[in-house]
């Protein structure tokens, strides 16, 4: 991983382990918060997080100055600071992109919607499923993709359907104005470089497990 | 990422990164198989994967020499080997803890069963469930864990289970010789040493995404 941070155009690279450390930390200062505390020391904090104390000021520095000397965090403005870093301090709207077993599990997620993210829509090919809604989420015709997403104000698709569709559902969404894809589907897709995919790949995570058995 | 390979105990330490990546060759190797294409040069190989060839390379040479100059490989050994390596050449079981939408969508994840992965129980504590069969999958009551576990011949634990209950039930299955676990719970794990734990955190990979729409 690069330690440095390189400047393009005056703006600092944040690296992306970064950014998922940041959601990581949000998370912990949610149970934080919680449990009704209010201050915590960098110490505990890194505690908390499973990180060494360093990392998680490192990761901190990036976006500012948040910490006390002598007194830590307060618990409630660094999450409020670290939501609003992730731009996810407001209603993040998401559809979901094919709604078999794993599409109708995020429909209702409910990690999600604890922090702010909306799944409104879910597409789907099936007549059977087409028209219903399923678990309160309204399933459209995969048809009207184009005309709902902007309608709707989606702005994270997320994957879920059959490999031999994916790479052409992605075309579509892009070129109605998806920039931020969660990628189920086990295939790597082609997007412009302004279109940010992240993978999940559960088949990889598991025959990776498998390596380790004894 | 460390590149060196230090010897332990005269034993190679292969990174984590290498292991997933050897899982994505194995797909794609699939892929090419069911395409009828027997032989590949290291090149296109490489296309196929998205990687550069010395990567592959790399990656491949921790395990012995496989491909042959001037052939390639041979898609079907190669992947054979692979297979092998990753110890999923042989049926690897798995049970579900926490038969909610998510531990649902997994009991009939149909990647996994592509790859040798069979899951053959789940456990919950809810009263409607146990005793049912969810997906053509035995439901179990969760107290039954210890006595299941070794009779089923279970070596691979995914967790969806709720955070609150998730570490008590970690505690029992490393117990009853688990050494390996799937986590979509967000929630850190305290495991001993022999045991290998996969995080898989959906909010996190939302959470991160969002970072980066304009």
């Amino acid at each position: 991983m690069a330690n440095q941070q390189p400047e393009v155009d005056g703006v600092k690279r944040i690296p992306k382990a970064v950014i998922r450390r940041l959601s990581l930390y949000s998370r912990v200062l949610q149970n934080l918060e919680m449990k009704n505390i209010q201050k915590i020391s960098s110490k505990e904090l890194s505690e908390h997080l499973g990180q060494n104390p360093a990392q998680v000021r490192k990761d901190l520095a990036y976006f500012g100055q948040f910490g006390k000397p002598g007194v830590g965090y307060y618990v409630a403005d660094l999450r409020a600071q670290i939501k609003r870093i992730l731009r996810t301090d407001r209603e993040v709207r998401v559809a979901v992109v094919g709604a078999g077993s794993l599409g109708q599990a995020l429909l209702s997620y409910p990690g999600f919607l604890r922090e702010n993210f909306r799944v409104l829509a879910a597409f789907d090919v099936d007549p059977e499923k087409v028209g219903t809604r399923l678990r309160g989420v309204q399933v459209f015709p995969i048809d009207e993709l184009e005309q709902r997403i902007p309608l709707l104000g989606v702005e994270i698709l997320a994957l879920t359907l059959p490999r031999d569709s994916a790479q052409d559902v992605v075309d579509r969404a892009v070129r109605c104005g998806i920039t931020a894809i969660l990628n189920f589907v086990p295939a790597r897709l082609v997007v412009p470089p302004h279109v940010k995919v992240h993978y999940v790949d559960l088949t990889i995570e598991l025959e990776s497990l498998a390596y380790y058995l004894k």
